[in-house]
């Protein structure tokens, strides 16, 4: 990285913001900027450095920035339009939050002496902004622009890592500025306290039933190791959340048993267990409340203890757990490869499922909004090739497609797949064509259910009998059902529909072996 | 209407909601619903005379709302789920806000209870809603849920009209309820004031040169009427805004003359005025701010004055005005109706304004964000025969189709056309899935210009010189095309490209003579 901050002409504000994100690490903005971000937009020619990704609608740009954030490990910048611009990359800002994914937010706003006027698109930014940030803060003066940038960053990164909105008035980046600046030295992950493991070591040593509940770093490289001798040492079981936002999967690696996702599931899942050990996460509860079942999911009289919080050092903390239980170096049980056979004859969840599983290259990166589909889905690639897993987190649907915008910028190197409902898929689908424009090596997988299957089985599981016609047409996608080989075609995306599992297998092993977009319409 | 207060069966509050809506006369709601509201979607069907219409994404509800409350003149619900439900849907709240449209905004939420565990889909729904909405609140008990929706309407019925947020946790709707209520009694719109009438006559009479800002109510029908003859009595400029939300215009009509978008155009269009009475409006001011030009655009010295506030009955006032000018009963003057001739050879964007105003059938209604387009598409519809014109009024773009929708809706026996711009069609494309479901007569003709052309002028237009490469990037569309036909199909809709005028025309006549959703891409 080279930080420029000597260059001897003036800059105005953009140019000090585009040159201080380069110089802090920041290599992507996802946007869609207006008229108030031109000089912004004018700005990323100034710095070779800075990629800049032109998305249909602000709910990809933001969702791609979670992606390419969860793969990267370091923020990437939006760039939007005002309140509205922000407003809707919202609820992928809100999966986001739920992640804990480092983005520099940028929403530009009116020159300030203009919001007087109360024109017609001025709105609260900041209002809008709260819900879904760690950190806001607005720029008043082209001159603080480079270093207001800096500390964006810095608190983006801030573990356990969020969405940091920097609000830039239109004419801080028209304005004469200050050079840009460096970055400001990260504080970095809290160390995980003494006290918490001598706790840990002692709950694992009394002989009763332990879950440990990894989250966070914890889940992947190091930090999943040393899980796993912890593992061996004390025969505790390993978990992870239902929506874990980041998670290694697949042959090789440290096996974790993942929480199911309904109430009753978790309940079962959890009876036997008489201690729970955090890491990084939070106590398992019910996704949503249902009349007469509990929300709290955690046996009565289980011990919940902490060994990291989310802004701790979770890795570094299982590893020194890990050496004070003088755990083995290396860790014998991991997951074996299995693979299941190709599925033959009519399409099915399960075949689908069956054939990802079965041709899905190693090191692929899931970007996962299969909904309902996803539980065969997760059952088969858990012994298949190691990949990366990467769910919807917040549960507001339409992250999937945006998500594997971001993956595929992150790691362009490594196949990334996108199973997704068709309901969810409806959301965002503008996604399509952020990946035809930038040839991203993305299969996304369309579960052509035409419904949303999900509240099908919600609206039992809530106690409705006796739904009415109009009560279930509003779960219906058949009239009329959607065309996502049309839709995607329409979006520059070659696409084809699967009728049959043969078919599906052939067009996903050609999707698998060709590199760039495509998109299979899987009718199940 | 019915008021059904005495049914002597429980109901829970989901029931008690739906039918103290239809009591108060809300007979339409735009949805997406999720889990936590499947009892509200059970209860659709208690409730014969609650029509719900199914969009695949809230930002199409709350467009169509919009829309649908704009025609109707009273407010639609929306269903959304939780805050990010309601996230997608602020846009085009926002857009409703500056429209001053009254609508019943119904977010559902976790039960009471659930909340204190922040489960994934846990947000901030009244930080969400604060910035859109000119009344919130949250229920808390299934027992106050029907006297809630009745206050609801009320609030948004309020004059002028505004958003009423109603946020409903899932156990207000499946507890055991109070039966529903009726309607609270709407305090109407303020009278205008006998001071602002003299006020007003004194202006009127004193030779300067003076126009009138018309806004709200005085556009349409009597108000407008009353506007014409008081021009006719005085020779007052008649002006609207330029996104003025509902404005009658074409043949036979009285003439109001649009203010001009950009910031210069407006200071020349005000340049002569020396006194300017404010109808339901604000001072006319910049849309964005430009370096060096200013955002206020009413001359220096020219006196600004009141009739009507936005909340005060405009129409009444202007009669009342008058009245009291003795201003001849009926208008002489008025909009003459006069056709432009069909286009020929290469189809141009002024040649797609003329077909428009050649063939578009009497009392149509034009949802409009023809954006850079549309210049042409006002000045030869201005004279074309007498239409409904809702433009984009918050400047947020990807209103026209869901605003289509609502107005499809609110009047089945009207021809709705939408001319919109490609950018801001992308935005909300999964409209056109819900006018295929209804069956609505909505005529969509895209500007396929492949760009987001306002931004190639603004930039411009805010002082950058010498954009580069990727700057350009970022406002073009070329790369690849969007196939609207593809695109449209994909979603149900019948559609076709037109690329000389004579395809244009004839796709154009077909479309006006047929019923049901139509597409055309334009390739202007």
């Amino acid at each position: 990285m080279t930080i420029n901050t000597s260059v001897t002409e003036a800059v105005n504000g953009a140019q000090s913001l585009v040159q201080t994100l380069d110089n802090c690490g920041v290599e992507v903005c996802f946007g869609n900027p207006g008229t108030s971000e031109m000089h912004f937009v004018a700005a990323l020619d100034s710095v070779p450095g800075m990629r800049s990704v032109l998305c249909l609608f602000e709910g990809v740009a933001t969702g791609a920035a979670d992606g390419y954030g969860r793969i990267a490990g370091k923020p990437a910048a939006t760039l939007l339009h005002l309140g509205p611009g922000l407003a809707n990359g919202l609820a992928n800002l809100h999966n986001a939050r739920r992640a804990n994914t480092p983005i520099v937010n940028i929403v530009g706003d009116h020159a300030t002496y203009h919001l007087q006027y109360d024109a017609l698109l001025t709105s609260d930014i900041v209002g809008f902004a709260r819900p879904v940030s760690s950190w806001i803060h607005e720029s008043k003066n082209a001159k603080t622009v480079a270093v207001d940038a800096a500390r964006a960053v810095q608190a983006a990164r801030s573990a356990p890592g969020g969405v940091a909105t920097l609000i830039l008035p239109a004419d801080t980046a028209w304005e004469v500025a200050e050079h840009a600046v460096g970055p400001i030295p990260d504080s970095g992950m809290a160390k995980v306290s003494d006290k918490a493991i001598e706790r840990s070591i002692e709950l694992l040593k009394n002989g009763k039933k332990t879950a440990i509940l990894l989250r966070g770093a914890v889940l992947h490289g190091a930090g999943l190791e040393a899980a796993g001798r912890v593992q061996a040492a004390t025969g505790a079981r390993l978990l992870c959340d239902t929506f874990a936002p980041h998670v290694e999967l697949g042959a090789g690696r440290v096996a974790v048993e993942r929480i199911p996702y309904f109430a009753e599931q978790i309940t079962a899942f959890l009876q036997d267990i008489e201690q729970l050990i955090l890491v990084g996460s939070k106590p398992p509860v019910s996704f949503f409340a249902y009349p007469g079942k509990s929300s709290w999911c955690t046996p009565d009289g289980c011990i919940i203890s902490y060994l990291a919080h989310p802004h701790e050092d979770s890795a570094n903390g299982m590893i020194s757990l890990a050496e004070e239980l003088k755990a083995p170096a290396h860790v014998e049980r991991r997951v074996p490869l299995i693979l299941p056979d190709l599925p033959s004859g009519r399409l099915t969840v399960d075949g689908v499922a069956r054939a990802i599983a079965h041709l899905t290259p190693d090191n692929a990166i899931i970007a996962d909004e299969s909904a309902t589909s996803g539980i065969y889905l997760l059952a088969s690639m858990a012994t298949a090739r190691p990949h990366t897993h990467l769910p919807l987190t917040g549960g507001s649907i339409g992250q999937g497609l945006p998500l594997a915008i971001g993956a595929a910028i992150a790691a362009p190197d490594r196949k990334v797949v996108c199973p997704h409902g068709d309901g969810g898929a409806a959301y965002t689908l503008q996604a399509l064509w952020t990946m035809a424009r930038e040839q991203l090596d993305v299969t996304v997988v369309i579960y052509a259910n035409r419904s949303y299957a999900i509240l099908n089985i919600e609206l039992m599981r809530v106690g409705v009998v006796g739904a009415g016609s109009k009560a279930l047409s509003m779960l219906d996608l058949h009239n009329p059902e959607l065309d996502w080989v049309k839709i995607a075609q329409g979006f520059g995306v070659e696409a084809s529909r699967a009728t049959t599992a043969e078919e599906f297998n052939d067009m996903y092993l050609s999707a698998m072996r060709g590199h760039g977009p495509r998109l299979i319409e899987a009718v199940v």
